[in-house]
């Protein structure tokens, strides 16, 4: 189910945090993109706000501050995974269906907002693959969501 | 739904062949990867094959060669955007939660092999993104299904 496929695509990205020296998390790109540190905050800035918003309709931007650490930043990771385990069951299911304005800006069923944010990290995660390619560091296997 | 969300996804990354410059298209690429033809034809091998499986239980790899050109390699889309607007209303819908093994190695529901190739084609399509930035080049707005 949906939940499963987009914490298994979580945990892949969660492999591929760790897959970054320290330092190359926070100030490597390639082609003047941003860190995969800062794209890896940009999916937690949705994941749970999303959850949460497709959940009650109350859209709220996350106030999470970059961290400045690979351990903070999966503590960080963690913490969201457990929310959206505790988010999840709790969304009623019209609500997949239902047109809403995500944060007063983007308007789209529930079920469309969250496979856009799956999407999203799936898309910028892709980029990181290409950053630890550059960095001569073998990426974790697309295809293992374990 | 879901053939529509998958074309929306193929209409992008028809957007991303076409954004870059044809000898790029087919010789560029950053740390040692495929360049971006090589990766549309994965996504090419993959989709009509893919739903004709779901469709049919019959498990067909393609025979595509790699086109030289731009122009050819557009063209090939689009067949397979019309072939999967065919053969997606001949899917029997309880094929995409049935359990098969798609091209007689990777077991799973219907559904889940399409989304593997949906996931597929985003992880690989941001590469693209990449190639394009590190070509200065700005890429088509991911957000933009069009």
């Amino acid at each position: 189910m949906l939940l499963e496929h987009w914490q298994g695509h979580r945990r892949l990205t969660r492999r591929v945090i760790e897959s970054f020296p320290e330092d190359k998390l926070f100030n490597f790109s390639v082609g003047g993109m941003r860190p995969f540190a800062e794209l890896a905050m940009e999916f937690l800035k949705m994941a749970e706000p999303i959850a949460h918003g497709v959940a009650t309709g109350e859209w709220v931007s996350s106030n999470l501050q970059q961290p400045t650490t690979k351990t903070e930043l999966l503590a960080l990771w963690d913490q969201a995974t457990a929310a959206l385990n505790t988010i999840w069951p709790t969304i009623p299911p019209a609500r997949f269906q239902q047109v809403d304005k995500a944060f007063g800006q983007w308007e789209g069923k529930g079920i469309d907002t969250i496979l856009y944010a799956i999407d999203n990290e799936i898309h910028h995660r892709g980029q990181g693959y290409v950053y630890l390619r550059a960095l001569g560091i073998e990426p974790p296997a697309f295809y293992d969501r374990s």
